[in-house]
């Protein structure tokens, strides 16, 4: 079977003002190759609720799990649990495990119309526990909602790991040289990437203090063929005259 | 007049995979609110040929300009600009001015075939030039191609910038109170945001070491309209007991 697909939707006008550093993007990236569900794409959009709406139902038609982070705190901004709901056709209602838990930790008539909220879901919704503040995440049909401060959706997605479909994980293989341009080995690693199909093979410049280079990453799933393309890359380094060192530049 | 929008399309397996942290995204949400054409959606697609075709052509028809980063190097996965060239139904070929201007850069022999495929652009690109590698960016009717490499789309972003229409500024305003939660202020909030819906009221939880709490910021064109609804937001934090802190926490 081939690997699942996954897209991430970061919502929030604060990544697209470049108020806030979006962190939730890498983090994920990582985490989702190494469960094996590769991330295919992904949208940040604003707090409007017509265009939540629109792109939530875009890709999860396209893609088989959807992650969304941001928009579910207690505030007037916070939106993204009743977009879904309404991208799901379901009523937004009180999830009853949610207030229950969330009833439970607040001290008496701190339990405010706006922390209900919180506890306030698309009908049909799972819980994702919040080891953090509590208030926890959702997961309906295949759209996993998060939180978006990083912390909290690091959390959240401890918990969501273990519940998601595991494939191959994506592996790996880079060799890099310092010194050496992209366009002396153009032609030659186009060659290779022909050779190796089931690869990616990718070229990236790198800057470090006082270095600079290129590095060669092939990914897939058969690491002997990986390491198979990575040795042809070598001999392609050599052969214009530079120094191929084994993994990514320090 | 109200201001022209911008989407951003970050063209890269390397961001999918995890393997390279985008600086891109920040640094062009930043820019572009500061010459008043706010960014108002990202998308991080990989290198594949038919999803940025259809992206490009599904965001230059719904945003004002579009903004590509990555994908115009001289590899085989650098396949941008051949991309941008079936969008807009245009040959792909060799720009007189961006291969006259390369030419005259390499010595003998080094503007090989994959050099010169970075001089091939769509018919009709105007260039943006590149301070730091001389290899081009370009545009194409209201979509502008820069490099990947952060410093590289910096430079072109220094010369594209002044090419660009602007718009009023987004004024931001900011006031943070430590130890207040957003949960508190949440409904006073809200009223506020609802006697100013010209300006975005965002709330941000944040955490430093040592100090947790929550920013409130107010952005929008009109200085005296953030300036005003700040004071409330002040006088809220007041009526729950913090202090609050003009500007965004250290």
């Amino acid at each position: 079977m081939p690997n699942l697909t996954a897209c991430l939707i970061v919502i929030g006008n604060e990544v697209l003002s470049g108020r806030t550093r979006d962190l939730n993007i890498h983090f994920l990236a990582e985490k989702l190759g190494t469960i094996g569900m590769p991330l295919r794409e992904v949208r940040v959009i604003p707090d409007v609720p017509a265009v939540i709406v629109r792109t939530v139902n875009e890709v999860r038609a396209a893609f088989d799990h959807v992650f969304t982070t941001g928009g579910i705190g207690p505030t007037h901004d916070d939106i993204t649990a009743e977009c879904i709901s309404d991208a799901f056709g379901v009523p937004w209602e009180i999830h009853k495990d949610a207030y229950a838990l969330m009833a439970a930790r607040y001290a008496e008539g701190e339990f405010n119309a706006a922390r209900q909220r919180m506890a306030t879901m698309p009908r049909g919704a799972t819980l994702i526990p919040n080891s953090v503040s509590f208030a926890p995440g959702f997961t309906i049909g295949n759209v996993h909602v998060m939180a978006g401060v990083p912390r909290i959706m690091q959390a959240m997605w401890g918990a969501l790991e273990a519940t998601l479909p595991h494939g191959d994980p994506v592996l790996m293989r880079a060799v890099h040289a310092t010194g050496m341009l992209e366009g002396s080995i153009a032609a030659g690693l186009s060659a290779i990437q022909d050779r190796y199909p089931a690869l990616d093979i990718g070229s990236y410049p790198y800057e470090r203090p006082g270095s600079r280079g290129v590095s060669i990453v092939a990914k897939g799933y058969d690491a002997a063929m990986a390491d198979a393309a990575i040795a042809e890359v070598v001999q392609l380094i050599g052969d214009v005259g530079k120094v191929a060192t084994m993994g990514e530049p320090a």
